[in-house]
């Protein structure tokens, strides 16, 4: 039996030196969609497939997929070794005969349903589980070299998409109009796909932070705000642009000074072993400063990675501590209710004595 | 206080109706993206929106949408009573509160994981908690009126996207060049976007059911298979069709004949009180006859509503019985490796007498 190159020794390895013996494997399990587990993309770095119903068993020295026949070719291609079922009677018995000899099961309780956490326990009676979530959570705060590159390439496709986007913003377009162009654009750029559900919102509509794209059409003297990224590889940017038309109102050229500034205090604060709340506190103090302090109703940033909110958190509660490698997002926002909102968000990996931002679209700010 | 008109009385009812008094309140629970429970948006009707942490609180009467600051306009826009949190204590006290006196929690453990079910019965001690993800999953089988409409909103704007494609296709464009155009034009067509990560399979790629969208080129004497839907105000269309490029394959448009038959022969069987498993089997045995049986490697279809997967399964093994307003794919395929593979995919709505399909896209082969 041919024994394929194994691909994740680097991060299977990195895993299991935060889990120090707790367990003696990890089971990764997908249910259906959308109760995927992206740390099967994580521990196998297949691309593409669904893998619905699918394993990953990761072990100290290897990533094993257990998946059904729908799904074996994009599995093999991914240089993990691949069992394949056609029945569920032949999954839980592959299950049961990987784990032969394995008593501790690591789980992923954060990914698991309790259905499924039921059906695995009959499944592996006498078995001990444990939650491995934080330790996963832990190791995928910190990239590896491969991740930094599918990120910097991601962040990439997304910051040419920025760039267009004047080129095909106009007066009268619809929300949608523009999502679908985004889309369209980010595909060009070489992306998978989008990272996550496009968003534009013309308007008082840029006033919600989580409005998506609708029919309202861009009117003079108004604002159009983007937030988008690019799936590249399992990874995903994340960028906020905001554009304006003319005439220009003052009160919002004042707005997207002020979220620009704090953006770049932000930026300037990070750096290996500053807590995440003090860059947070950095963004929200010059918002406070500038008369805006209620207007910026959500965090600073999230992580990035395989999921558009990976990992760590840059808010106000956060307890995570910086290290070099983690990447992240740095993205304040004033929202004025009725008038409109601006977020300027990129993207940046954590380096040894700063960080390098990865999108590079530009900030200043542009009248369409 | 104004009491806001609840638009979600009919379905809201219909769970009850099936719950027969085993429950006091259902707790839909959202984790963060992509844990995140349809069913909220199957019962509050919100439109757009991520709903992160939020919670909606099922009663015989209405749905209740608990959330954060970040949602509320998008959460209120749907009609639904809102409560609105800043703080996870707010929002623990707020479930807290709403729950007050309601003895039985009906959980959806399909869609609950384990570390969140934990934090629930903290937050709730003394409370019983009771699964009803096959309630729900019953309900959900069966459409309203409203949920049709959407349903074949969808499923129009999917089947003129796909009249379309003959007009975009040509040799030398690669899937992922095709994806854009599909997704782009999906959204013209009014989508709000794609009803899930659109496929589009060259050549021997077809022969691969999950495959997405990669490098590869369209070159002459090949297929070109295409499966993608519509998402519209919630709801879903799922699609497939197969084009042609000369010079033709004898053996690949004696395939699609016996696909198209194969589809024809479970259409026809479709009537309520049948059983699933026979719609899978009539389609099965075309395919069978044809000499073709262990080349068609999924089941024959799945229930389409608000997830593109929903509720009920058309297969072998199916335990599903037809009812009149279910809403579900037809999808026979064969796949040979190496060569390609075809796949005709229709939606259809049971009615009194047999069904409606509502793709209306021809299904007659197509030479580009």
């Amino acid at each position: 039996m041919p024994h394929m190159k194994n691909q994740n020794g680097e991060i299977v390895g990195k895993l299991f030196q935060d889990l120090k013996g707790k367990v003696d494997a990890v089971l990764i399990v997908n249910s259906r969609s959308p109760f995927l587990d992206e740390n099967f993309q994580y521990f196998t770095d297949v691309r593409g497939g669904v893998f619905e119903g699918s394993f990953a068993l990761v072990t100290k020295t290897q990533a094993r997929i257990i998946t059904s026949k729908l799904e074996e070719g994009i599995a093999k291609k991914s240089g993990c070794n691949v069992d394949v079922y056609s029945t569920a009677q032949q999954r839980d018995s592959l299950i049961r005969s990987r784990l032969r000899g394995k008593d501790v099961i690591g789980i992923n309780e954060a990914a698991v349903s309790v259905a499924t956490m039921k059906r695995l326990r009959k499944i592996l009676r006498g078995k001990k589980f444990k939650d491995v979530s934080e330790d996963i959570s832990k190791c995928r705060a910190v990239k590896i070299k491969r991740e930094i590159g599918r990120l910097k390439k991601a962040a990439s496709i997304a910051s040419k998409t920025a760039e267009e986007i004047p080129e095909i913003l106009r007066v009268g377009m619809t929300e949608k109009e523009a999502a679908a162009e985004v889309d369209y654009l980010l595909r060009c750029n070489g992306a998978d796909g989008p990272a996550f559900e496009t968003v534009v919102a013309f308007g008082s509509s840029s006033a919600l932070p989580h409005y998506m794209a609708g029919e309202r059409r861009l009117t003079k003297g108004s604002v159009a705000l983007f937030d988008f990224g690019a799936l590249y590889w399992n990874y995903r940017s994340d960028i906020s642009r905001t554009y304006f038309t003319k005439p220009l109102n003052t009160r919002m050229t004042k707005i997207y000074k002020i979220v620009l500034s704090s953006q770049e205090a932000a930026i300037k604060k990070i750096s290996p072993g500053i807590r995440a709340s003090e860059i947070d506190t950095a963004a929200r103090t010059v918002i406070e400063k500038g008369g805006f302090g209620r207007n910026f109703i959500h965090s600073t940033g999230h992580g990035i990675g395989i999921a558009v909110h990976d990992s760590i958190s840059i808010s106000e509660r956060s307890t995570d501590v910086l290290k070099e490698n983690m990447a992240f997002t740095v993205e304040p926002g004033i929202y004025v209710p009725r008038l409109g909102g601006v977020r300027i968000e990129d993207d940046v990996v954590v380096t040894a004595r700063g960080c390098r931002v990865i999108t590079n679209a530009s900030r200043q700010m542009i009248v369409i």
